[in-house]
């Protein structure tokens, strides 16, 4: 028997065929949005700035080309495949009528609003800081899972943007909802919602469900009923299946009609499953182009800066809390598209490698503190725990000696005493860190930043060696909502890839190590704690 | 009539010719040192960090290629050029025994310490801060004209680390010169030492002299007599001539017997007279690869932070005041060696024009603030006004969207602010400034940055025509030395040059720069002023 994991990244989907019996892997495929993500124009109309769109019909194709063709490509017959599992980026919002995307419409095929907003579009920051001060005001309980905060990220700041700025897309909209329900509701007909999006992007809770009536009234008149007429659906777990694959979803992919498909999970979340994280205490950092933080818990405990805490988020039973970084990849392709010389990157191409690589093989050789450089890494803000966008980079201690490799392995340091604040945060909050997991592009492809990340954590860190994690998890919820496991765990003992990679502390790091993230704290707290508000300032000033 | 200005750079030497009527220019012509400066390796012997070497037979070549080369020019008969001056980079100091350099004698050949040691020879710094200290305990008044520091590039330092590192050298050498009054022994067989390279850099004043012996014996007992004994020659004035051409002066450069040759003088200062500054209340600014603020005054003030006050120094009757900023075009020449991308090198080259250029160009299109970016202009430490060699640079409000012209420009800013920081000292310490004008390399060739500079300070500035100013000033003093004229201001009447480009404040600019200078003032004196010693613990780590 196989099972199907479905990962939906930023800029491309895959999916893969794992064996139920040892998790390895049948068949893989990639699929890339011919669309990408539409951040400066939308048909050669220039959008505001702050715009992240993607087209739908991207993801409908992603869908049938990348399972019809890890299908035919595995040999297998689709009745085999027993399970579907789906991950998708959140928030990533859609407005449908009908079960049709609005942007398929031909009255909004030119409206920025019927498309889907990524989860990094961000030009509902506004409304995100209208929706935090009113339940500030009110002392509604439900901002206390989201350590007081909601990010222009999450579903209602979009949902409110779309009804000031395109009144007519929300009034058309019978339904506002997450691509990956979406692409659940592609192959089973059915309108779940994922209690994973729905508790970490959508104030949703298991005690009190999304925030009241008389919230959302004075939020907005026109909003009083949204969740009734906007977010029909039943929020739903993630060990139960949504539905099962019917004649439309087996013609547009090839799965066998009646195939059980999970509730979609974001993600990042996914990728736990894959290095067998299905019970408290494992922290995973999913470390790419921006960085996660998750783990689960057997108590709910308010950590003060983390991004949220959602009970049955994930494993029903536990709650499962996550934290993050803005960026992380994003600083070093940053660094290496606007930074490298000429005459490094003529050494690149004579040693046939690329920037990132000849960086590594350079930085590698400098011991911790050679550089004398400090960086903070907030190149787009601070999420956790500052939870401040307005937040800006910062390199410390330049001389006329100092080398692109020694800014490069500055951001990575950086990056890595983020992570640490973070940590730090976790446990001094009661939420002790057992054991240390990594996945993520850069944990699979960087050994150096690996390292690092282990000498300034003080921890192991273990590595799956199977790099799609995401899909792969995938897979597993897949095969426990078809019952074909009991449980997580049971799942995991038999799907989940070792992590033979173990990052292991080096002695002597440590002290160097602990000296500068001392000196990381204290920038950190003067910069992000109201100290010295400048970065604030020269935003406004731009 | 015509006199002869030779300027010595770090890098390369300069004479001109000039007309005493309107101090035109006759001829001109440059000589590089082809040892350059020897700061890793002397004839493949690797020197210690802090090590900057030069070569005086460099020096000897580049007065006889330059000053007979200008002769031939001109088509003049040498006997029509009636008074040289000479001015050098200080302190810049040579050993010497019977008037030939110590490195020339076999015995000394391979050792670096019988080099001249340019003055950004760094190694002497313990030297310096145990000069400093001792000067400190005692009391001893002379440290006042200084900010209260003596600097790793003065005389004395870099004579005790000869005495320490090199004893043999120490006692060989008869005369430990600064390279400019070398210059005039070359020419007149005169020891007259410029009461500008005393006064600045020998911790030497009117009204005392050098330190007292007794301060010299507790330094070392072995320096208590190291004026007799190695610093022989008179102090002398500007104003009157060190003495005339010799035979042998004649026959190295072509220069008639009997010439008038002028005391020395330090390289930065002889700028004023090309713009005709002679009085009081007049700066000017000298931006090259590192900055001087240098202007004159009728009483003595302490300003804190300036690097030193000498009275008769400059213009005979004048107190004249330096400041300075360790680098600025070094800046400048760092980032387009070490993070200027790829793609900006080949739209350079397609365009033809170097990086620097590129970079301005987009930089130039900015308006103040739009980068959200601000530096700490301490890449190279802060000479005027913290005098801390242990900083290093910032900068501080990088974003993913931060574009190399914007550090570029972001990297000018800092340095106006750090002028901006300097001029208020002065002001604030009793001293205005009536006047700004600025001269050197970068005042010449970079509009862009004069704006800057103008609309940072608020003042207009005035930049000479004409941009060999050292070569000039120093042939005015040459003229005033021979008595063609019977004062300095007669002289700068007939031969300054008219600044006839004026940058005038922008006055939109004012309030954003005004903005900006706060938030660098408050980050300046945060990390340079004990608030975060960071820099200087990560500079211990290294």
């Amino acid at each position: 028997m196989y099972t199907l994991g479905i990962d939906f990244g930023t800029l491309s989907a895959r999916a893969a065929l794992f064996d139920i019996r040892n998790g390895s892997e049948i068949a893989s495929s990639v699929y890339e949005y011919p669309h990408g993500v539409m951040d400066e124009e939308l048909f050669g109309r220039k959008l505001p700035s702050g715009f992240a769109l993607q087209h739908p019909g991207d993801y409908a194709d992603a869908l049938k080309y990348c399972v019809s063709r890890v299908i035919s490509d595995s040999g297998l017959d689709a009745k085999e495949i027993v399970g579907v599992g789906i991950d998708f980026t959140a928030c990533t919002l859609i407005p449908l009528k009908d079960g049709i995307p609005l942007c398929f419409y031909e009255e909004f095929k030119d409206e920025p609003h019927a498309y889907a907003k990524l989860w990094k579009h961000h030009a509902a920051a506004p409304y995100a800081e209208r929706f935090t001060e009113l339940a500030k005001k009110r002392g509604d309980g439900f901002l206390d899972h989201y350590s007081g905060i909601t990010s222009s990220e999450w579903m209602f700041p979009k949902v409110m943007e779309i009804l000031d700025k395109a009144p007519k897309v929300y009034e058309a909209a019978d339904s506002l909802m997450e691509a990956g329900d979406y692409m659940v509701f592609l192959l089973t007909g059915e309108m779940k919602r994922s209690i994973c999006q729905a508790g970490f992007k959508a104030s949703w809770n298991i005690k009190t469900g999304y925030p009241s009536k008389d919230f959302f009234r004075e939020l907005d008149p026109r909003l009083e009923n949204v969740v009734e007429e906007k977010l029909k659906g039943e929020i739903s777990l993630l060990d139960k299946p949504a539905g099962r694959v019917t004649e439309k979803g087996a013609a547009l992919t090839g799965l066998a009609v009646g195939t059980s498909v999970a509730v979609s999970c974001i993600d990042a979340h996914s990728a736990l499953l894959a290095s067998g994280i299905c019970d408290a205490g494992k922290m995973m950092l999913i470390i790419g182009t921006s960085g996660c933080h998750i783990m689960m818990n057997e108590e709910e405990r308010y950590i003060p800066g983390i991004s949220g805490t959602v009970k049955d988020g994930f494993v029903p039973g536990y709650y499962i809390c996550e934290a993050g970084q803005s960026c992380v990849g994003d600083h070093f392709d940053w660094f290496v598209k606007n930074c490298v010389p000429m005459s490094y990157a003529e050494e690149a191409r004579a040693k046939g490698i690329n920037l990132h690589k000849l960086l590594r093989e350079k930085a590698q050789k400098l011991r911790p503190g050679e550089s004398g450089l400090i960086a903070l890494d907030w190149f787009n803000g601070n999420r956790s725990i500052l939870n401040d966008s307005e937040l800006s980079g910062m390199i410390l201690g330049y001389s006329l000696r100092t080398k692109p490799e020694e800014i490069y392995r500055a951001l990575i340091e950086a990056t890595a005493f983020g992570t640490k604040v973070i940590l730090d945060a976790f446990e001094s909050g009661g939420q002790m860190i057992s054991e240390l997991y990594a996945a993520g592009g850069i944990a699979s492809k960087d050994p150096m930043l690996m390292q690092i990340y282990s000498d300034v954590t003080g921890k192991k860190i273990y590595v799956s060696d199977y790099p799609q994690a995401c899909a792969l998890g995938s897979a597993i919820i897949g095969s426990v909502a078809a019952g074909v496991f009991e449980s997580f765990s049971e799942a995991c003992r038999s799907m989940a890839q070792p992590c033979s990679r173990v990052y292991s502390p080096i002695p002597e790091n440590a002290e160097p190590y602990s000296r500068l993230y001392e000196e990381y704290k204290a920038l950190h707290d003067y910069f992000g704690r109201g100290g010295n508000d400048v970065m604030k300032r020269l935003r406004e000033l731009r």
